[in-house]
């Protein structure tokens, strides 16, 4: 038996992407469509709303192509609180528009391979803010899951502690090369969704995301070891911005 | 040939997971609402009549993401009761509102690897009990299919019985360190569904239940063998939390 | 080239599984839901009627969990009859509330593995009579398709006719022991539809099923070879206790 | 590099699998069913018409099975013609009832790997009109599509061309033993669809089909670089047939 | 860890694949089609306005088969324009008969494994225009996504660079040979959708996409590296042939 990896584990993570039933919204009255529109605005302002009090945060992207046409990632403390989110849209005048399409459950989780033997990794300044953080509003996004493939003489699992580390040290000087260009968030989701983890990366520069994401593929632990889910990319969406989006 | 495992069988098992339609929902008159919650509380106050007389059991679970929004998982003694179950929430008023989105059949099950040799496992004081048992009231559920790899050299059914033994007391041994955070119970599912085993856990913090699949992982018997389905993740939802989620 | 194996065929099959949209049953008049109800039990007395001339078989379950609600398994002598079939149900009144779920096209067949070298297997005494058997009413039908696997050194149709010959052996030795308790009628499939085999089990135990396939799972034919698609569970159903289902 | 096989090409196919609308079919009023009727009969009636000038052929067949209800092949000179009747379909009265279930896209195909060494084959008196071929009136149908396989140490494409000609000749020879049983047209799709090859199979006895695919099946052309996709089977649908089924 | 290529980007691409939905356009008013096939003129006429004035690019493709009716690739310089070509499709009144399909997200991407060494590529002529392409006007089009394997020990990324540009220099070589019949786009997909890659291939004779294919994949570089997903292909779809198609 191979020794277990320690994580550290944050706030929840609820990934919402959703289509808009563009059919339905034309075929709505103006005095519908302007009740979803407000319904839509308050719900988005009352997250704001628990972000200004740090108890949360949100992401709302435009996502591109037909996947879907937004996302909404919400951080929270508790799996209640995330529940409660989507029953508060489902119940809103706007979710009879917005059809789901994908969702992802999982927590920010930071690995304790990169942290030096002997230390806590509680005790480094940054790591229990970044197990809590408030997503930045960068002009694009890129999401996609991923597991530690298992599949016989490639299999991340029955590597020895001291194999994996230091294929994550190399994997990780990767990341560094993008500090400023790219904000990573690691989310664990083993026992709570399909893959074993969800990527959401931030960048102001979209093409950032496939410098980093390709450049990492010819590392040992992403060439040997990566399995790659679906991947979206999109664009921030202000609030005015889907309000706009929603004019017709 | 290897030989083959032996088990012990309990309650048949029946998870259905169910997405409510809001747009339905909410186009419903008050009265055809209240009939539907109504005919719904008295379905699974039926349902809780059975258990308190022992004769089967019931967990009521809000799924998290857009997988579904609930999951009933009924046990009873036969297949026959739980198709009646079905049927009977298929004529419900609620159940044009509850769209199918999986289900999962099963039968509880004990293996008898980590019982002592020459031993009656039907001896050991709690297993009749477990066989049948009163499901946990915990806040959070987690459940996944399973199977046993069967690729090339990573074959579980081409051990031996003393290889699989050894694998699956390892194995075990991970799971006692979970003992009052998690409860698990093991259905299997060969000639009844399309894994070969069900996993439901049970537990009042939602982390353990990543902390545990995630320190298996590394464990042989999950890393060489384990294959694993969907995951749903859920928090418990009483009768009157029902209630309440339907009040618009 | 490795020896081709010799199948002595006999009835085609189609199973055929639907799901009743509930909510266009309650939805419907009650003289549109009689008439339907009466078509069906009409088409259900033809089939017996063709059946009792021995020109065919019928046997009618209801399937547990959302798969399906039920299943119709037709064996007849010709395609075409089974086209009518499909036709005749598409053309009643109640083919509008039995939505399609799944279906498999096969030919009732016995392999002359286990025939004695040299013998002429349509000298079995009831080698006939089981290439056009009339279905059991047992309690319970289990039904999968499956394919032998050809994965690199796992590889089926590269074993010799004497290797085949042996590991098809041992695994008849466990099927018989189930005689009397497992009635298995295997149907060939390979140019018909999308797996190799269909597998139909009747058992008035359904705790049998799990047992005889796991059993033969550490099976080296089906540990090494064994390639299962979806699993089918369902209980016995009559024309009246159809009939039953449909009243509300 | 391996040397690449040449091959031959001739007309362009579309298979058109498609399934009855049975509901909105007998919903519909009887003019506009008799509508629908006679302009499908004018479609199938032009489409011989083109076929009687040797510029393209058809073939109608009932599928059998939930898949689809039935499937027009058509064959023709450019791709273009291929998506003028698609959308000549697409306009008729019957397409609302005739709902697309699957369809593939390819070139009648001959491969040089059985011709004599230096012999040019279009000198061969049958090629030419193997290219553009008269579809049979065969009473059975079946189409699969398939890959040569690339997995590891079975990859069809890393073969020399001399081993790839061996395997050929054995796969060729198992196909003349079923000459005058079985009509078979290969179609290929690289570039074109999903999988290689489109096989099409016509035979007077549908049990000729799964000898021949399973007489194969142990071929090691097959055994070991055979993928293979859906399996669709059927029944001849004259145009007094297709008419017939469509009375209510 | 193995070399990351390099590779120089240009233009994003979305290309959009979509389905008519006929039966609702022949249900429209004569009043409502013509609007929206007014504005889908207009939206096709702004979007060859940004091409006259060298700012994007666009080709219209009827799709051949059920996969699609037709397929808009639109290249621009940036992720929010493409998002605002998808909003204004979205918000036209030829929407609603316009179903999504499938989409893929990529950048025009030339890589610089066959630039000599220590040269820049930007320095050589046709590069930059290159990556900013006007789509050419062939009278076919194929389009489909790939990846470069890693399975075991056939694993592209763990090669070294000059196994790779071996590799890359034969598979280029391949492309040489059809100059002048096969113009070819590749765009780059990691980080932006679920393949690595995107191929568009345009072409004045159809036959040309599967010769190149096909050849191509007896070269190792795709023989034992590339896996492909579906494949599309079409049919040059003027403006004025758009309108003849939505005529009825």
């Amino acid at each position: 038996m191979s020794e277990a990896a320690q994580t550290l584990d944050g706030w929840y993570a609820l990934h919402d992407f959703r289509t808009i039933d563009w059919t339905a919204w034309k075929a709505a009255s103006p005095e519908e469509r302007e009740t979803a529109r407000q319904e839509l605005l308050g719900l988005i302002a009352d997250w704001r709303e628990t972000e200004s009090r740090k108890e949360g945060s949100l992401a709302v992207y435009a996502i591109v192509g037909q996947k879907a046409d937004f996302v909404f990632m919400h951080l929270r403390e508790t799996l209640e609180e995330l529940n409660a989110i989507e029953n508060a849209f489902n119940r809103s005048a706007f979710a009879k528009f917005a059809k789901p399409e994908y969702s992802y459950v999982s927590i920010v989780e930071l690995s304790s391979y990169l942290a030096p033997a002997g230390s806590d990794p509680m005790q480094i300044p940054e790591v229990a803010a970044r197990l809590k953080p408030i997503l930045p509003q960068s002009k694009h996004i890129c999401f996609y899951p991923m597991n530690k493939r298992r599949l016989l003489d490639d299999n991340w699992y029955m590597l020895s502690m001291d194999e994996r580390k230091a294929f994550m040290r190399s994997h990780g000087m990767i990341g560094r090369n993008y500090a400023g260009k790219v904000k990573q968030i690691i989310t664990g989701s083993v026992g709570f969704d399909d893959w074993e983890w969800g990527v959401t990366l931030f960048a102001d520069e979209a093409l950032q995301f496939k410098k980093l994401v390709y450049e990492m593929r010819f590392d040992e632990a992403s060439a040997r070891f990566g399995e790659f889910g679906p991947f979206y990319v999109g664009n921030l969406l202000t609030a005015d911005g889907f309000a706009d989006l929603l004019r017709i």
